[in-house]
């Protein structure tokens, strides 16, 4: 066994069986299986935070990762695994949500399209393959079965896209895209660290925002107790981006921003 | 150990320690207890849904499943343990939630009360007999001891009645009624699938709904994204029964429906 | 292997893959380790909420103890661990969240504060000790690392104050503060039942309750279905404490009562 280390992730929410269902499944192919369910708040249908959420297996144990934030299942949209050079595996829907995390891991080394029946838990239901397809993909996976043997090769570039690209610094502007916003009502932006660091922005400093029709000036700060209460931060986040949010308050609820909103930092 | 796979359900949503609670009672019991987290976002006192929920163990595992959703907890009501054909035990309230799983998978074998306070975590508080009584019911069942040192057999027919029947098919007409609403807002109803297909109706074609005052025609369909986002749909559900959608919308919200409710499908 | 159960508890709720990077977290480092999700519905910054969830620990297997609500987290607040008499480990910040459990637990041992980066894993981000340092030293000490290794010894007086401390009866009256209300909206106090005990009120009694500038008289029951649906109740809780709740309907939006709010209860 490479790793018996199985996360799943999903728009289920709380409230459905169905993330009892994908242990379940897995258990049932590895008894050996450590599944950590790693995120299932993920907003329904929101592809952004689930390529966001994927990313974050580079904090991870190397493994195998389910991500499923699937609305067009059951139509011919294709059940894919998509292996990156750090040794990791991502299984679910192909629609972009499995394929921001190659970047962070050394990019893709090969991908497949699940079609071989004899790995799927049978009947597949076509409005759950996350149960039927998806999961034991990552139990069979971890018991070693190589990955030729689920389905025909595909090649990267047929893949659907991501759904967002990285943020660049142009001159003293970066024109971003919020990619997930997190209980607190934080947003977290599709810029790098590193590509911020370009920006040679100095701790304490302030930077001007534009977000919808609003203008904003921002600290860009340690961590959210640099400022009071109720301030604005800009931050580097806990996952290799940049966040930006109010201490002890919900940015998304007072600026009334949705995911996949716009944003523009301008150095002054 | 006949198995040892675990399952939890419970209306106690995130926000409640009697979740982990449960999982430390049973590892206290048996260490190499595998403890899945079926669904624990039940709505409170929910039986209907609760009852539902283990219906889907259908597709798991054999094992010994939890249900404490519990409004009766501290009074008479019982504590029991209900064994079905298949292997199964299910252990929880005797408010009728543990009794339409059994349909599913070969009958009651038989049924016992919970009353041998040797296999309880004493004290047991009479607010909260998930840790006191149930989870550590499950927890010696999965070490092998026999269900008649819990207690005193009880006959099926003495048990509390389920909380809903199965609808049937009476010439183009099903009376059915809403068993559970998921996250999404989908209708999941008293319909199994095989008892559906003897009416007879052609992927594609529409049928006649009346719920409440409203009555609306739906398309027969095999996938929500057969239709367009926001439009209607009647599929086969992911658990052997019928569901009513909206395409990547809230039909519970739409048509302000609500668990229990009445629904009345008619072939046209 | 003292033991090999770790608990975490968070303010992250379901929406945050913190919690499944810190279990992560915990296998990179101990693989044979037992985590179970304590809580992670505790509400945004609510220390209160946070200790008494750390107090329902009286009931877990000795172990690990994790309680990330750390809204001064990167700035000059303490990394710590408290050992307990009864042999358990807390690890959290120092703002109080890991100081009511041990008056449960036969009191601190031993405190230190966690200053040895071998133990944590890094980067560790100013924002999330969870992952860069809590998480990480749960597994170490699981591993039977000493406590001494992780850094200096701080004195319990040192330690930032528990939230709150015990209620106690001045001859027919208690003054007491909510520190937690749970999903179903009942409140929990900080009496202990041995406390309250000595108010010598009968079941069935009723006490006199002063919470803002409303007045209640409550039966003082043994489980809520003492009373009917909708009708107030107070009991003893199933975490050794004192709880206030209507039955199956939610106190808490009722009567418009908050975390932390005071409130009087008067034998009559």
């Amino acid at each position: 066994m490479v790793s018996n280390v199985i996360t799943l992730s999903s728009d289920f929410e709380k409230q459905s069986q169905g993330i009892g269902n994908m242990e379940g499944a897995i258990y049932s192919i590895n008894p050996e299986a450590r599944v950590i369910h790693l995120m299932h708040g993920i907003p329904s249908f929101d592809i952004n935070s689930a390529a966001r959420t994927m990313e974050t297996i580079y904090n991870m144990p190397i493994g195998f990762h389910v991500c499923v934030v699937d609305p067009g299942v059951g139509t011919k949209r294709r059940p894919i695994i998509v292996k990156v050079k750090r040794g990791d595996f991502f299984i679910g829907p192909d629609n972009g949500c499995l394929l921001t995390a190659p970047r962070l891991l050394g990019g893709i080394e090969k991908a497949v399209k699940i079609t071989n029946d004899r790995y799927m838990i049978k009947p597949v239901s076509p409005i759950f393959h996350g149960r039927g397809i998806f999961a034991p993909a990552a139990g069979h996976l971890s018991l070693g079965i190589q990955m030729g043997e689920f389905g025909t090769v595909l090649e990267p570039k047929d893949l659907a896209p991501a759904p967002y690209e990285e943020a660049k610094v142009e001159e003293n502007l970066i024109k971003a895209k919020i990619i997930h916003i997190n209980k607190f009502g934080s947003l977290h932006l599709n810029i790098l660290q590193q590509e911020w660091d370009k920006l040679k922005v100095k701790l304490g400093d302030r930077v001007e925002i534009n977000i919808g029709k609003k203008k904003i000036e921002v600290p860009f700060s340690r961590t959210f107790g640099d400022v009071k209460k109720g301030e604005l931060v800009l931050l580097k986040d806990d996952y290799m981006r940049i966040t930006i949010a109010l201490n002890m308050d919900s940015f998304a609820e007072k600026y009334l921003v949705k995911n996949g909103d716009k944003i523009e930092i301008r150095k002054t």
